[in-house]
């Protein structure tokens, strides 16, 4: 109860730090605010110090560092790596926040800024939480901190940082936050991810735009020929047509399936929540196996030709778009890449030149909800929740995830606590602050239950990774 | 030969004088250039009567002003219309021109400059004409000029002030020089003009982006949905299968399509031409008939979701397409823009929301090649140029020629002395000055030939337009 109560009167300087690192605009993506992501990782060190780490150090990568810090306090019991990133999206459209994502603000019991949810505010509840312990007597558990500043560009220096520090990485437990509860006041861990494979297709017809009065009905329209490509990609029914796509999937068990239809999901609710007219996917799937067990196709971006007011009469020269799958086990994202990118040549027309880059990738994790890990932050959730943790799915990619699985071996627990209306990536991203605060909670009581764990918790088994 | 030495004593002057009027940024699309359109305004009608025009004025409309001036001197004879315009398109890429757009400058027998072909050369041609009559004896036909300061943004409000001053601008036959030659060395005359029906559609899915992870596989994407949409316009053979799209069209006759036959065109230059790899259009065509006399459909824009640099991982909220269509006789732009927002609400999943708007619209239009007025053109056209003219059609639209042809009801002379390599609306526009200087000799001649015809030419029968 002391450390329940230590928590509640600790809550405005709680806030005030997440507010601090809220209002550093870290957009790892824009080379523009390569300074602030610095300034980020710099506030993310200072505070783990602050919180009692040692060994803090600002890795640097090739691009955006890596915080390190550990705790190793708790002799003879289990370590536990937190990981997370301090890195967020970019803001646009920017005219569509209702307050500035750099300027954190509180309405109605929320805190609207870029990255409250994905992922700051949810790094610091651990780092709260360790401080917490260690001002009250202790932490159970040693813990170690390893906070990139480049999860939202695919981390591309991070496997190589694991890869070559898995003695400092070491470690029993992997603990993620990053990821959302099943509803406000349904506490859930999450033991399976999609993965990812993302690329950019470029289609060039002719040497300069033409005006399409002069040239049209002659000349190929890359802008057309590329919807007629991509038009290929997807049939009717939501089944992606690419030759081999769906080969190494594994499909959804039956366990799966019924623990999927128990849970309290509304389509009706769901299709609300975003202001959908009405849903559509995969026919034979329900929404949570189309969304947790299913590889999708999406067009991220698409882009050709004049896109200003007005008409302007011009046929372009060049058409572009972002193409993405999410992939459940045991796809994998080159040989997807690989399978699209023959498909999309073999349908192009030969008027025009096809390009495709990778942009991004990582494979899917699904892991065993009965590990003793997975069942110690079942309780955790509970008792800072007050209600029974579900087992669940989730659609996003962690591809460190599968990383941890792979080269450390051992048992990674993803104990979101942010909420599927928490606007991602989107404008108006908050977390909730009961979510902030119970999170806090739950991230104590987990290093509580990581520790009464007789003897060190065991490598769990997963699908969807590769042993590294 | 006492005109045509003339014109040639009188070159230096009438370059310099272009130059001058050409270093007058007259962009009309934007705000900040209306000072240099009211100065271009003001040199044209400065030149007018430096001429000889008298009742010039400058009639000033909702944004630019219209340039009119009159010489009436020649009592009994036919009135020419000269239709012109004086304000030219934006010159963005700068970085592409070789010399600044509004420097006009010579290289290798080209005067490079924005409007140099479209149309300020092609107007002054006209004037340098006139001009050149009055000083040599006087002109053979009453001459009227109407140029306007609003064509390169659809000339909003032209067809009102046609339609108010049917009187001030009565006249036996429009001429209008603002289109190409066949090539250089071949002069023509262009019958045929297509029409243009140009919309915009935007689909929505959802109230605001979503997180391709944590929502993708379970709502509609509306750019896959804009994409199915538009593959539906058009079949693999370049056929458009929008329900009663062909109906009213106006086939070629085997008369044209022999006469197209035998035009100097070659493919492979044309490809070359545009660094095109194949060319590609509707089939059971040759490519002169698919640009002149056969109806298209273009994206001339398309844009949704992420677009710029790398990967984000998101499902857009709404998609948005530019589309265009250019028509033939007798298809008509506002029953084109019906039949295609029905066809795309019919193939639209209920998932998304399908909005429409109409931006853009012009009737085609196609006249006969033997009235007495186009065969005097073509003779002036062969005795500036040294060979005999050939009829053509062309693929874009000047929607005031439907104008004329429908309010005044007289013929309409299209003589373009510009060139098909001349970077209209691209940079390093240019004018050919063997064409400026061939071209008011041709003007000049078109006033003779015009004078000389038995009482005054009749109205044209034409395809395309209607009575208003």
């Amino acid at each position: 109860m002391a450390l329940s109560n230590y928590l509640r009167q600790e809550r405005k300087r709680h806030l005030r730090e997440l507010k601090e690192l809220l209002s550093i605009p870290s957009i790892s993506t824009d080379p523009r605010h390569a300074t602030d992501v610095k300034r980020a990782a710099k506030w993310v060190s200072d505070r783990l110090e602050r919180a009692g780490c040692t060994k803090v150090k600002i890795q640097p990568t090739k691009k955006h560092p890596i915080v390190y810090g550990e705790w190793l306090g708790a002799k003879g019991r289990p370590t536990v790596l937190v990981y997370g990133h301090y890195d967020v999206q970019p803001v646009d459209p920017l005219h569509l926040w209702k307050s500035d994502p750099f300027t954190p603000t509180v309405r109605d019991g929320k805190l609207f800024a870029r990255g409250a949810s994905d992922d700051k505010g949810q790094v610091i509840v651990h780092v709260n939480a360790l401080e917490a312990h260690l001002r009250n007597g202790g932490c159970p558990v040693n813990v170690k901190f390893l906070i990139e500043g480049e999860e939202e560009i695919g981390s591309p220096n991070l496997d190589g940082f694991i890869a070559r520090n898995k003695k400092l990485l070491s470690c029993d437990v992997v603990v993620v936050s990053d990821t959302a509860m099943f509803a406000k006041g349904r506490p859930s861990i999450c033991y399976g991810l999609r993965g990812l494979a993302y690329i950019e297709v470029s289609l060039t017809g002719t040497d300069r735009d033409l005006h399409s009065g002069s040239f049209g009905g002659a000349v190929v329209n890359p802008a057309n020929a590329l919807v007629k490509m991509l038009d290929t990609l997807k049939d009717a029914k939501g089944r992606i047509k690419i030759k081999g796509f769906y080969d190494k999937v594994v499909k959804l068990t039956a366990k799966e399936r019924t623990a999927f239809a128990k849970l309290p999901h509304s389509d009706a609710r769901f299709k609300k929540s975003i202001g959908a007219p009405a849903l559509h996917g995969e026919s034979g799937y329900t929404t949570l196996e189309r969304l947790w067990g299913r590889p999708t196709l999406d067009i991220n971006g698409i882009w050709s030709g004049f896109t200003g007011e007005g008409a302007k009469t011009v046929i372009p020269a060049v058409a572009h778009a972002k193409i993405s799958m999410r992939l459940v086990p045991n796809q994998r994202p080159a040989d997807v890449e690989k399978k699209i990118a023959r498909h999309l040549k073999s349908v192009a027309p030969k008027s025009v030149k096809v390009e495709i880059k990778s942009l991004h990738g990582g494979d899917a994790w699904v892991t065993q909800t009965d590990h003793p890990a997975m069942l110690a932050a079942s309780r955790a959730m509970q008792r800072a929740f007050g209600r029974k943790a579900v087992f669940v799915r989730e659609g996003g990619s962690i591809p460190v995830v599968a990383t941890f699985d792979a080269m450390l071996g051992v048992p990674c627990v993803l104990m979101g606590i942010g909420l599927q209306d928490d606007n991602l990536h989107a404008p108006n991203e908050k977390i909730d602050l009961d979510q902030f605060y119970g999170g806090i909670e739950a991230a104590a009581y987990l290093m509580e239950e990581l520790g009464a764990i007789n003897g060190q918790p065991k490598k769990a088994k997963s699908k969807g990774t590769r042993k590294r």
